[in-house]
C-alpha cells in the first residue's frame, strides 16, 4: 500500500471549507482513491480577484493502484 | 494559577468551526475553567468517512483548581 | 514596488472566516491597496468571552505608495 | 467521533520500531480504540543506559468512548 | 522505561524562572518520578493581571511506573 | 541539471527502512534517475492496518530528463 | 475587537525579563490597551556592547480602539 | 480557480538567481498558466559538481486548466 | 536600547539582493538608526509582472529614538 | 557541567539505527562523555551508492572536561 | 570577516541567564572575538541533578582570525 | 563514510552567493573533502558596516577521513 501526494490549492469565495473542498474536488475528478486532505495554509487574496477569495492549500492523498 | 494543556482532534460534516467546537464540548463535559483553544491542525477525512469529514485538531487549556 | 506586512488579530462568535474578515476590514479602513492577508493561527476565546469567540491571526499585505 | 493526543517516549537497546512499539505497548495497555501514532522525535540516550538506548517521543491518538 | 509527557503553564510576578517552577511544582505535587522539562513558550500577560504576569509553557516528562 | 520532487508514502509490517523502501521500490518502477530521498515523517497505524503498519512518508528526488 | 501585533526588542545588563520589560514599556509609552506580549527570541549581544546585554525580541499585542 | 504545486531543484554555476530560474524555465517549458515560485531552500553543492554549483529548491505554482 | 522590527517586501527584476536592497532603500527614506535586515522568504513573480519579478520579504530592524 | 554539541552524519547499508550508530561511533572514538544523541534528519542515498544508503544527521552531546 | 558558530549547553541552580553566561563563558576561556549567542531552547534538568538545574542550549558566534 | 557539519557566516558587499562562496572559501582552507553547504539564513548587515553587507550562515559538510 503505497499513497502519494499532491499540493492544490482550491478558492472560494465563500469559506475556508469551500476552498479546500474546491481543491479535494478537482483532485477527485482525476484520481481514485483519495484518502485524506492536510491544510497547510489558508490567505485570502483581495487585490487580484473581484471579491474577497477565500485560499486554501491542501495536500491531497491518495493511493496508487497496484 | 497553573494552566494544563490537552490536544484533542473534533470532527464535524459542516465545518471547521464545528469541528473545532466539537473537541471543545467534549473538553467541557469534564473539564472546568477551559480558558482558550489553539487549532494546530486542519484536515478533511474522505476514504474512512460516509461524506467529508472536517477535523480539527487543537490544543484545549484550562486553569488547575488548587 | 514595494509591500509592506503587518499582523492583526480579528475576532467573531461566527466563524474563522468572519474573523478573518474583522481584521482586514479594519485595516482597509485606513490603509489603501490591501493586496492579501495570510493566516498566521487560529484560535477560541472561551474564558475573557460572554461566548464562544472565534480569532484568526493574519498578516495583511498592502502596496506602499510611491 | 472526538479523539485525545497522549505524548509518550519509549526506549529500547534493538531499534527505533521497538522504541515506538514500547511506547505504543503502554498505551494500549490502559487505553481503547488507539488509532495511530506520531514519531515527534528519535534520539539515543548513551550516558544514563547502560548501553545504547534508542528512544523516541510519540504522539498516540486514541478515540474518546461516548 | 516510559515517559509520558504533559504540557503545563505556570505564572509569575516574578521572573521566567518562577514561572517554569510554578508550573513543575504543581506537577511534582501528584507526579512522581519527573524527569526534566522543557520551555515551549514564554510570554508576559499584562491585560488580565493584576502586575505582569510572566508564564512559562513547558513540557514535563515523568517516568510510568511499571 | 533539473530535479524533481514528488511526496510518497511507503507502509510496512516491519521496520520503518522497509517502509521508505516501499515508498522508493514503487517511485523506481516508473521514474529513472532517482537520486535520494528525504524522510518528511514516520508514523505507526493500529486501527485501520491489520496488525501495526508501520508508514514513513519521503520526498523523493530524480533528474529530469533534458 | 481588533488587535494589532508589533515586534520589538529590548536590551538588559541584568536579565532575560529585564529585556522583555524594557520593549513592553516602551510600548505602554505610546500605546494603550497593551493585552500580552509573546517571546519570539533570546540573545546576547557581547562584542557591541559594553558588558553582556541580554535580549529579547517580542510580540506585544494591543487593542486597537473603535 | 485551481492552483497545483509541484517542488523542482534547479542548478547553475553562476548564481542563486540563476538556478531558481533554470527550474522554472523548466517547468515553463510543459506548463502554461505559471503563476509564481517560492524558495524552499537553496545550497551549494561542491563535491560531485565540476565547480561550484548553485541549487535552488523551489514551489512552482501553476493554474489547472478547467 | 530598544529595537522595533517591521515586515517589508521588495521586489526587482535583476536578482534577490536588488530585492532585498528595494526594500530597504523604503524603509531607509523614512525611517534613522536602520541596523540589519534578516530575509524571511524569497519568491518569484511571474504571472502579475510583465517579466519575471524576484521578491525578497525581509524583516527590518531599526532602533527606537530616545 | 557544560555541554557541546556537534552535528554529524552517519550512513549504512542496513538500517537507520545503524546510520546514526555509525555517527556516534565515530564521534567516540575521539571524544569522551558522549551523553546522548539526537536525530535531526533521515534520508536515503540512491544514485552515488553501489546500494541504498541509509543516512542519519544527528546532534551529538558530549560533557566539556573542567 | 567570516564568523564561526557553535553550540554549547549551560547549566546553572540559579536562572536562565546564568545557565547562559555558563556556557559563554566556557566559550570565552578558548576563543577570541567572541560576538553574540542565540537561545535554542531552555530546559530544567530534575531527576539527574541535586536540585532544579536551569539548562541554555545557546549557539555562540565568534569572529575567524584571518 | 561520516561527514561533519559545521556553521560559518559568510560576509560580502556583491551578492549573496559571494557571501556564502566567503564561508565555502574559508572551510576549503582548513578542511578537505567538503561536499556540500545549505544555506541557513541570510541578513543584511547595515549600521556596523561600511556599506550594506549581505552575509549568509551556511552548514557545511565535508567527509571525515578514516
Amino acid at each position: 500500500m503505497v499513497f502519494k501526494k499532491i499540493t492544490m490549492i482550491g478558492t472560494s469565495e465563500e469559506s475556508f471549507e469551500a476552498a479546500a473542498d474546491d481543491a479535494i474536488d478537482r483532485a477527485e475528478d482525476t484520481l481514485e482513491n483519495v484518502y485524506w486532505a492536510e491544510v497547510e495554509e489558508f490567505g485570502v487574496e483581495l487585490q487580484n480577484a473581484v471579491d474577497r477569495e477565500y485560499q486554501a492549500e491542501v495536500e491531497i492523498a491518495f493511493e496508487l493502484a497496484d
